[in-house]
């Protein structure tokens, strides 16, 4: 399996840090969104959403959207589970992956493609060009905040976001304090729950996939 | 169980549409977002985020998130499989769904809840208010324009959006397509392929849950 890929992007993160939790190897071709490589002719033939990360598997099918690609590893290696275990354990990982991709991916991602030089008139991923709204940079930062609260109030009461294991929606919710740098923001100094979840997940090899 | 809706809530009807579909009958719990009853103390008790639709288990647990809903009513109630079978057919429906939901839904949401007057600084859901962005409105109007074109485009070769099974990305998608017409966006006239997609599934029963 061939991943199309780009080592600063979050869902390529996600992607590969779900992966290697797996114990899956997948074949990474870098697409250099620094140069914008993934608007140019060259990867419009691979994938004409533009959007990395996508999944090319053996037969030539083709899976973006990176929780797609998450879903289909999850399948073919069921161990560990990490999107969840029982009706109740699998919908709670639903629930706290989707609020950390609301809340805090989204946030972040609105700050930063809306106010750095580079991603001018590339608010958006995708063939369309978005010019930049800076109103939106600033509320993604606002929400930041709310994000960084959310983490914390739920960290004090569980070891994990969705309940006592490990699951995807820890993996993304790295994923975006990570990226949020990228916009300065870090943990609250006071977040002492968000750290000590932090630091033990940032610790595992799969981390630096 | 109790779902705590409101009838033109696109992310309810998402839910209803859903559990129709599987057979399950809910406990439906109007909250008026008309009086923006889901920002008042009542409501607050019962869901902190302040968001519909809520899930309440007989046992009290509470699960937000339209798709954790869905999840959860899946695995209690696996037939008919609405989020896809297999390995690949379960990514190929949550990579539609997710479509779907990026380039649909939210820019819909967007195009609304940025222009209408009764969303006047409530330009997103949840305990946070949010100035309106008259760019972001403008944005989810040419947003739809492409969504539009993807749905054709898709359904010209499949006759599902995630190939020849009816699934969640479907639901969601007829209720997009309804819901964009709060922002006077219809299916275009030459897309005879959306047109009919969205008659044959509009003609089932759990549409008009």
């Amino acid at each position: 399996m061939k991943l199309y890929d780009f080592g600063l992007a979050p869902n390529c993160r996600r992607v590969r840090f779900f992966a290697a939790e797996k114990g899956i190897d997948l074949e990474c071709v870098t697409v250099d969104m620094m140069t914008q490589e993934q608007l140019g002719d060259g990867y419009r033939k691979v994938n004409e959403r533009l959007t990395v990360p996508m999944l090319e598997l053996e037969d030539g099918t083709k899976l973006t959207e990176s929780v797609a690609i998450c879903r289909y590893l999850e399948e073919m290696q069921p161990e560990p589970p990490l999107f969840g275990s029982g009706a109740l354990g699998k919908a709670q990982v639903e629930m706290w992956h989707r609020r950390v991709e609301l809340d805090g991916l989204v946030a972040a991602a609105e700050a930063l493609r809306n106010s750095a030089a580079g991603f001018r008139d590339r608010a958006l991923p995708g063939p369309q060009n978005f010019e930049q709204i800076p109103a939106l940079a600033e509320r993604g930062q606002r929400r930041l905040d709310a994000f960084f609260a959310m983490l914390e109030t739920r960290l004090a009461e569980s070891p994990y976001l969705a309940g006592d294991t490990f699951s995807i929606a820890d993996i993304l919710g790295v994923v975006v304090v990570d990226f949020a740098r990228a916009v300065k923001r870090r943990i609250p100094e006071d977040a002492t729950h968000t750290a000590r979840w932090h630091a033990e997940i940032s610790a595992r090899p799969a981390a630096s996939a």
